[in-house]
């Protein structure tokens, strides 16, 4: 399948000892890849949500410990296992909400195990490791693409020509770092001349749907039309949408799908009008821990997201009581 | 029903000359009065939202219409004539969607056109004319402020004390120019010690909710909740809203309650989950020319809107096509 972008969203460069980001807290002003050489760069990258979708931050924080790992210099064997837990440990509190992050270290800590089993002297044995680590990574970083190239197929495999398609959020090649989920599709629908039109709802409190979403699928040439959250169920009622695709960041045992605020405001209208909603993404998200989504705890945002974020000037009166 | 705000949102001065308005454009940032003494500023303060809600136009273009006429000096009736129907024409422009617009403006006509018709020299009828607007002008907006004291009655009959309250957009005081509609029960439920809660959804693309109800509802010591719009189902899934309040821009003759974007999604929403709706104005919002709400043609804002308005920096890449 095309990549209509020149660069993925997190990449390690060819020697392994630096992360290139695309900062998409600047999205859609400036077009900045940013340089990380440090365990504490990365965990800003995280935190400002300079990377974020759950997919991207797994492999940003794999491709990141093994960059990481990679300019420590030590000959110490246990030294340089302190350091790798030290940093496993760090990256692991960066976004708590973001469950392919603690799965990708963990694989990256299953990785660094495997090799520590093997003869040799600690010299040898820590180059190994480095060397694994890198592989890894980046293979981690591969099987997330290889599973957006199934699901473009899967979800294009229900598309028709002239499809009108409405997204929430941002599920694209920035929230994996390649293809996307629930974007993958229309990128694969577009290049087969589909020409799909996309309605993409801006996503309030933090616009990644303004920001990201028009971005990328401008990238694409695709056919978007942005809309208030609120004015979904409108396009809806005057028959404007065939089906919406959204991401999920988690789907419990039952299939109850986990995902950013506003996913249920649209599920129910799209029932009221009778319009399918999909949930793209891998099948790993399945939570079985999860009985049903009303076992998650909801992250509640900050105030200012509301009141100050991205505004000129605040929004409401200083003082006024947030729920986010 | 005790009054939480000094002035009106919009005043006419006691010599007729002079019409003070609040700017909401401002809200809430700066709380500025602007004095208007001219049809011109009568119309770039409606068509820049520096007062709003059909309503408050209603009574702004019938005080405003009267003090123009005040200030307008001949001997001539018929060129006094035309000056008024030249102003009513001129206002009649600067809002289509809002109804009491033309209602009030019909309304001062006819107030016009009962004088005419009496004796007396072209003086003494141009003076009398000019007192019979006022009356009628200042009638008009008494007349509005006491459908908001019934509405207050009636809706607060429905609350208990603790009730916890769901709004959108800006039906309140300065939508109407004294209490308002969605909101007046509140007032009246805050007056009698009920401490009702009220959550309140920031209402995109303008706003309404964030820079206007929560100022307005702080003013009179409410317990408040800002929210995105996308939150209310969140909201309403966590059994924290007992029943919404909304405004109405217009009702069809089947019932049928047309309000600003968003409005349908929320009920939609609000009925998934049992949650009673109810749309609060006076009876005269029934438009029996509307068969159904079907039959309204839905005004469309600009772009600019979502992508520039309010924001720091534009929100989505130059050229995105948006529905708004």
């Amino acid at each position: 399948m095309k990549n209509f972008f020149e660069k993925d969203a997190v990449e390690l460069l060819q020697d392994g000892l630096e992360l290139i980001i695309l900062d998409q807290s600047m999205l859609p002003h400036q077009e900045t890849y940013i340089h990380i050489t440090t365990a504490e760069q990365l965990f800003y990258a995280i935190t400002l949500q300079k990377v974020r979708g759950s997919m991207a931050i797994g492999t940003t924080a794999a491709l990141g410990i093994a960059m990481c790992m990679n300019r420590f210099e030590t000959k110490e064997l246990k030294v340089f296992e302190n350091e790798f837990l030290r940093v496993k440990k760090y990256l692991g509190i960066s976004r708590p909400s973001a469950a392919d992050l603690f799965k990708d270290l963990d694989k990256m800590e299953a990785c660094y195990y495997e090799q520590t089993g093997a003869d040799g002297n600690p010299n040898g044995l820590i180059k190994r490791i480095k060397a694994r680590l890198t592989v890894e990574a980046r293979n981690i970083q591969l099987e997330k693409i290889n599973k957006c190239l199934s699901i473009a197929e899967h979800g294009c495999s229900i598309l028709q020509p002239g499809v009108r398609i409405l997204t929430y959020g941002n599920s694209g090649h920035l929230a994996v770092s390649r293809y996307g989920t629930a974007l993958a599709p229309i990128y694969l629908a577009q290049q087969k001349g589909y020409l799909p039109k996309v309605y993409i709802c801006e996503t309030r409190p933090m616009m990644q749907g303004s920001r990201l979403t028009t971005y990328e699928l401008a990238k694409a040439g695709v056919d978007t039309t942005l809309i208030c959250d609120n004015t979904a169920a409108l396009i809806m009622s005057q028959n404007k949408v065939d089906l919406v695709f959204i991401g999920a960041d988690r789907v419990a045992a039952n299939g109850d799908v986990i995902n950013i605020i506003g996913t249920s405001s649209l599920t129910i209208i799209a029932s009221h009008y009778g319009i399918p909603v999909y949930a793209l993404c891998p099948s790993d998200t399945r939570d079985f821990s999860l009985a049903t989504g009303k076992d998650v705890i909801i992250d509640e945002g900050p105030g200012y997201e509301l009141i100050d974020m991205y505004f000129e000037k605040p929004m409401a009166p200083l003082g006024t009581k947030v729920y986010n």
